[in-house]
């Protein structure tokens, strides 16, 4: 793995029922809701620290998994999309 | 968006009951299922044209939602995990 300073995360989580509304309220502070269990968005190397310290003193280590996926900036990446999107119930998305 | 040829992608999706086990069956030909609804995994760029054919028949358009992320190569993200992952139900990952 490269080293570098994250800038941008794609999140996604797989969580018991009764975590769920609590790392969404975590996720929700830095990042914005992009699909179900599935954050994005540009994160500074400070927040994305306290991000994975809150989510880690939430989530049951046993039962629940998060991959936070980062890179250098969002032109590392491009994006191919297939149907459409759903209207998130949060405000609107930023992307 | 910089133009590259993608070798590695994430593929999230957000699909009718009626059509999950059908796209779970496409992506499960080409890349690793990793979490519930999120596939993973190195590509070359012409099976991805195939791949993104086939689901582009399958699914809902105005209902369903893919998002595709493609990256050069697995150089260009690093990964940070919470919690642990459950054991998939398909044979053993290779990461």
């Amino acid at each position: 793995m490269r080293k570098f300073n994250a800038n941008y995360v794609f999140l996604f989580y797989d969580v018991g029922e009764k975590r769920v509304n609590k790392v969404f309220k975590i996720c929700k502070k830095y990042l914005y809701p992009y699909q179900n269990s599935v954050f994005r968005g540009p994160i500074t190397p400070s927040q994305l620290l306290i991000l994975r310290a809150e989510l880690s003193k939430k989530i049951d280590n046993e039962h629940d998994f998060i991959s936070i996926i980062t890179f250098k900036n969002q032109l590392d990446f491009n994006e191919e999309i297939i149907g459409s999107k759903k209207e998130n119930n949060s405000e609107d998305l930023f992307l």
